[in-house]
């Protein structure tokens, strides 16, 4: 079964001002990725706005980015819904199209009401792209949901065939550490809260899936090389400047506030669709200044330069 | 605009036993439903499982409801959905194929973060079917989005041109009030809670929408005739039986408890779809003796024969 | 068993500007409250910042009532604490002074986790004054306790012997209703929202504690008696009045708020304890302004007169 | 300003039969402490039911607790309470008592509205013993209120001059480690969860409390020489016996189960308190055979030896 190692960048939505689907960045936006390290994207998630486009736009971009990435990292496709009749046909497109992998969020109207219910669910959906690998999308601060994932590794058994691992995106770092040595470490157990990645590489991460990976990736890979190396206080350190970013994006609404630091970074991924609202030019031009004075830019420049030697090399 | 007076049932999702859709229970439901007394339907909504469907079925569905019902009662049709782009799609197609009214909840994956947010999202679903009137379907403990209505009936002038009114899926009845009477009475305010239907009374409901009035239509208009009566006790009594009956379901998953009614009442709907799960055969017959202890089938009897003659006559 | 009609004033806290306790505006307050023909008062709970005070000065508090009122009307003592073994204190206390009744809300730093556990806390209370009717107070907006009531009763009994009912302080009508039916109507069950009050009506309530009884009992009481009569629309216009009322509170922390209407018309009750925070003179001004628009102070005039008179008579 | 470095035990209540305060365990217990190599004890907190006390009880119980101690470690004593009042007289008898420390949770029946708020009740609270050094505890968890704790830190400045830090009591090592490092470490912001002990390490943890520190401390203590020597998979593999620990713990009521292990470990601590429900036989039973399945006992009884040899090296 795939074992992701390394930062799968959960990429944001692109759209035109008039709020249409824009793909023409997702070539540009792919090289940066692949450049800065990552070993995949994720995409139609949390951050690409997936809920907000219609299937037929989720098909779409879906089909840019196999397209745009051409093989050379993974791409993980995002195909949870409310409706479980269309996350099968997302993921049967996914399949089709030559995704890596797929992913899915729980039901999120109607919930699932217990953790037996959720692995039903689920099966029903990696059913439907039964050759590629499934990645549980835990993410109870959004759906609500917030089930034993223990539980459901556990009565996943036998249930979903092809179940890979869980894209882990909750701050209990130790159901999170459960999680990876359930078995001996047979399920890839991917963290989601990127200002918390240090502490999940202290319990034993392997990878991890975020939208900050999008723009900020060499930081977070020094700060797993630091990691490695035994250097503690200088992962602290770096650990300590991304929390200091991430600060600075909660006082927005953080996806819009991704969108504008991307603009900032030559990126223009254009607007967001509602019920997200774009930063305005004044919100984005704070946004900017309070980056600035914690160092953001510097650091991510420094880093971005060492990773371009050391590729060059 | 569009004031309703009496019953809306929003009735259930019609599924094979394989779970793919089965439009064929939709003529029969309507005629029951028509004498029973409603003054529409109201479709794809909560109790129709409209979020486990997909846009292609939702069609469909109200293809279906908008040929049988034939203009003779209203077709309300829930548009709602988390991505506003499918909203629309389906909110063009109700106005295209003769519904008399649209109606969604809040997006559901992203929420709302403001009223101003709330009302400019349902404006640009509205817009979609500008000579249909709209009806804000407000249910904060599905969505989790729980804004104050009369903000949002004060950020909707001028904003949201076709808005007739909000389906008022909520026990704060003091707000209810307060938006019935918002304005002199220039919105429509359908209640939605049908175990306080008196509750509503007394402070001014003219009409209602739920789930139950698609199976006990009759008791409920009883409710509401004795309340106009002027008979105080005998409505509560009354009501009371239908608390009780409510209280009943509420041991089980509410929606599959209603669709094993409607079985016990002739009507086969089949299954329910995931997350949700249908009563075990067992369940159903223990929900069918608690139904019986607390004489609902004796009082539904005796109130749906009275109508007959009245209708007859 | 004590069953209460009418209304029980939920009475505010009184403090001198330093915050230390006011015992001297108690009596003037409980003579109005006789006059505005309220059936009791409710002492040292949420309105009467209870978890504000010392044990100590919930005893003095107490006291002081039990000596203004004298008799001529109930004096409910609310003894809730996180505290099991303070809330027995201030019960046998209650009984000792001659308090006339009870009341304790659920342990709210460990709350219950089941309908049994809720049960035996309160019977280990109730059981400090035997001879005392006790009152569960339900009131999970604050607690953040909300069981099944119907299955508080039922578990109950025999292990409550003092349970004369419920201070029922939720929206959720229907339950209200089952609970004023349960055993016939055995249990005294006192409705708590007061801007439902009509609606409670509707379903049978015949009993209500509240804050806004405390000011504005006279205008509830023609609610009460608009609705015996069957004049239904002048009972909802009455209670609308009392919505918009209870509307301009909510812009402000509504403890504070109503201390300030308590000052408008006369009575000083001082500044509140922290977490809470009395209103700005600005605050008040502007919420005087927003009473004055709705048409409060007149209405209050009107019906207070109204009482005078037939007081008087 | 007072930097506690290690491990305190927030230890658990004592109390007979019949639910009345037992003091005797306390000297043993603490001898124990000492010997398990904790630098002091957190008391009347949480797990030691403060809330479930008296006022009374909490300052005999702090009495024994200083006496017991003896000045050989801290002794911090927890004052919050729902009654400022109260609190501020819990505190200044610490002080006069000879605590080292105090803390105190936010009021919790009113919860504070906004961070001045919960920084002006603070300060109220730390204002009586302003010797001693005042930690605010933070456990949104229980209490509900969930600030910001950076904006904590900024506003107290110049209005709690005796602020020391906060028992951080949750799972957002993100914020943790921004607290941490406020104006280069000023403050000392103690982790509160045992079961992420590793992962707040790792973001520069340097002290922690928790109640599992009461039976298990030679475990942690070593989870932390293990991280300071480097060795990063040891002190995972021995953190993840403790995450397996805790969820054992987790199928019960989570003190009376460590109450329950303490009675194993030879301290008959009795019963708990209303609310909260002791382990029946067959629950402990069955904790201790789950807690035997994944080798806690044996590892406990290994580094415990271990402890001991040094100790009498």
């Amino acid at each position: 079964m795939m074992k992701i190692e390394g930062l799968i960048a959960a990429t944001f939505g692109a759209f035109h001002e008039d709020g249409s689907l824009n793909l023409s960045p997702i070539p540009d936006l792919v090289e940066k990725l692949i450049k800065d390290g990552v070993a995949g994207v994720f995409i139609c998630g949390t951050n690409g706005e997936g809920p907000n486009l219609t299937v037929e736009e989720r098909m779409t971009v879906a089909e840019a980015y196999v397209k745009a990435v051409n093989k050379r990292v993974l791409v993980l496709v995002h195909v949870g819904h409310p409706s479980i009749a269309e996350s099968k046909k997302l993921a049967a497109h996914a399949a089709s199209i030559g995704a890596d992998a797929i992913s899915a969020v729980a039901a999120f109207y109607f919930k699932p009401g217990s953790v037996q219910n959720l692995v039903n669910c689920m099966a029903e959906i990696a059913s439907a792209a039964p050759s590629l690998p499934f990645y549980y999308y835990h993410v109870p601060a959004l759906t609500g949901v917030g089930m034993d994932m223990i539980d459901f590794l556990r009565l996943s058994e036998g249930v979903i065939p092809n179940l890979a691992g869980i894209k882990y995106t909750a701050v209990t770092i130790f159901e999170y550490q459960a999680c990876l040595n359930y078995k001996n470490g047979r399920y890839n157990i991917l963290y989601g809260y990127d200002e918390m990645l240090l502490s999940a590489l202290a319990v034993g991460a392997g990878g991890a899936i975020g939208s900050t990976y999008t723009f900020a990736a060499p930081l977070y890979l020094k700060v797993m090389a630091l990691f490695r190396e035994g250097k503690q206080e200088a992962a602290q350190q770096l650990q300590l400047k991304l929390v200091e970013m991430v600060r600075c994006l909660l006082k927005y609404s953080p996806i819009p506030a991704q969108k504008a630091i991307m603009e900032m970074l030559g990126y223009t991924l254009g607007p967001c669709r509602l019920p997200l609202v774009s930063l305005t030019k004044q919100e984005a031009a704070a946004l900017k200044v309070s980056l600035q004075e914690v160092g953001f830019f510097e650091e991510l420049e420094k880093y971005t330069a060492g990773r371009k030697q050391e590729v060059s090399a």
